[in-house]
């Protein structure tokens, strides 16, 4: 099984995936990039269903089988998983040194629609809001488990965003820890409130809304907005403008809201860019501290058009060859199709 | 010129590079991966040292002309630099919320050979001295500039890694702030400190060469090995038995030690992963934080075999599918060429 691993020295955790292990000797021909996958060998392809471990969920037409078509959204485990939901959330040591402990967790994959050629950008808005619906309902079952520390809702799209399946998904994983480059950026937050009283994020909102010159667009509830120290390119940030520390909560009426922006967002960059391999994250407090001061749930999306080098590596500072406020400007100015 | 920014709630720097500043609608464009460039288009094969900057400092035969043939190693100022030493190093404010200071830095390439087809891994040991000796030199001379905090040097190797330019060489670049990535490293290693009265490093150093199954090399002095929690496949770092929190101090004779490991663990590398794209980082306490107890100077070399994507954007825990044990048996097993 999975097993989770702590650098004594930084703190970082990882996750030795045995269930996907490759021998040392095939890591070298891993490098070779594989094309997209076709309709024909897609395993998330409506008619498929039969190639992918049982669906967990799936919002369907009434009457429909299980593992059959009749789906417009299908959750199900990830054939290859990162964390499985077995073993017990318990810290071991070794040379009462080196920290490890069972690979538990859960790894499930959101397949957003039947259609292959689909993406968040081109479908239809009433598709994009089930998407986020279904984000919602699995986020707040995973929450409930106490064994999970922090869930994980996030997209790959396109080859250097990590993906080789073409087919819209997005997955969702939850870790029995918090890993401390969450914790890190939560205890800033933490600080900021403590020096003034105030969440960070609610603050950054109101300038962002104030200055203008970053905003990309917003609606009543939700703002997106390239932030002000962007790592990347077009790097944006979409938060809601009312105060919570997570996703969780999120009202059905403002899941659909939240949808709009998103697509409307993702559409802009589709056209400017001309569909950039992206990822996005929805960050959110770990999942048995919600309800803090100090954090903000929100939406990061990067487009993937610039590489992490050694700098990046070793300095953890970014180089961003484009000005936020032009990129906003230029967002702004295209339309989604 | 260019300009530091700090994101409010990550505390995260990035640099806006104006030199090297792209407009937003050329982004989309920038996607296209290059080929690796030809020696007649190279601005660093011998011959061509009029298409540079000129040279800071070359190791040359007596004689020679500077900025002209007869050099074996050529340092020069990076032609499209992240920073440039100009500015002053103080933090301004924007609505009392949004910190940026001037880009000012230093950004320096050396180009580690003549030769445009050489890799560290194929070069002649005499010739990777040299380099090492040179990162020595260039490092001790900027950290001594008091406007800098930290001096970071690296290697981009190959396009997964970074660079472009397919001639040897790597990359030094001085910084007037201490990034929250380098923060959070030191931070935890002072709290081991205070904790346990040892430097965490160096307890890493006395496990790994008890356990010795990660172990890929040892000399005298180095030891090179698979971190306990590699995050990706291959990760290998090399570090000095003795504790020192600086590359700085390094004595000539540790030097060419250094370089001797180095050459012959990207010679392994070489050969088992053919030749891949890595990137490896030089770390060191900050500058004006040299001689502290609980850090220690060390290298990181990261091939760039597999990809970041959401999960890791969001958790910072890496997916690593080769268990650290299996690649450090693997590379002792390896002969480097």
């Amino acid at each position: 099984m999975p097993e989770l691993r702590q650098n004594p020295a930084t703190k970082d955790w990882v996750i030795i995936a045995t269930e996907r292990a490759k021998r040392p000797e095939d890591i070298g021909a891993g490098t070779v990039k594989q094309p997209p996958n076709k309709v024909e060998t897609c395993p998330f392809c409506v008619g498929h269903e039969g190639r992918t471990p049982n669906e967990i969920l799936a919002y369907r037409t009434y009457g429909t089988q299980k593992n059959s078509p009749g789906w417009w959204i299908r959750i199900i485990p990830n054939a290859f998983p990162a964390l499985i939901p077995q073993g017990v959330p318990e810290r071991n040591k070794i040379e009462d040194f080196f920290t490890y402990m069972d690979g538990l967790g859960e790894h499930e994959v959101i397949i957003e629609s039947p259609d292959h050629h689909q993406t968040i950008a081109t479908m239809e808005p009433k598709q994009v809001e089930e998407i986020f619906l279904a984000y919602r309902e699995r986020y707040q079952t995973l929450s409930r488990d106490p064994r999970y520390e922090m869930v994980l809702l996030f997209k790959n799209h396109g080859i250097a965003a990590g993906t080789s399946l073409h087919h819209p998904h997005s997955q969702i994983i939850a870790t029995p820890i918090t890993p401390i480059h969450v914790r890190n950026r939560i205890e800033a937050a933490m600080h900021f409130f403590d020096d003034n009283g105030t969440c960070v994020y609610c603050e950054m909102v109101a300038k962002e809304l104030k200055l203008k010159e970053r905003v990309v667009m917003e609606s009543d509830n939700f703002v997106a907005f390239e932030p002000f120290a962007s790592r990347a390119p077009f790097e944006t940030w979409v938060m809601p403008k009312k105060h919570h520390s997570s996703f969780e909560i999120i009202s059905a009426e403002d899941t659909k809201e939240l949808a709009f922006i998103m697509r409307s967002v993702l559409g802009k960059l589709h056209v400017s860019l001309n569909n950039p391999d992206y990822n996005y994250v929805i960050r959110s407090a770990p999942v048995h501290e919600k309800g803090v001061e100090y954090y903000h749930w929100h939406i990061m999306i990067l487009p993937r058009v610039s590489a992490v080098a050694g700098f990046e590596l070793g300095s953890g500072i970014y180089i961003n060859t484009v000005i936020p406020e032009a990129a906003a400007k230029f967002l702004r100015e295209t339309a989604a199709r």
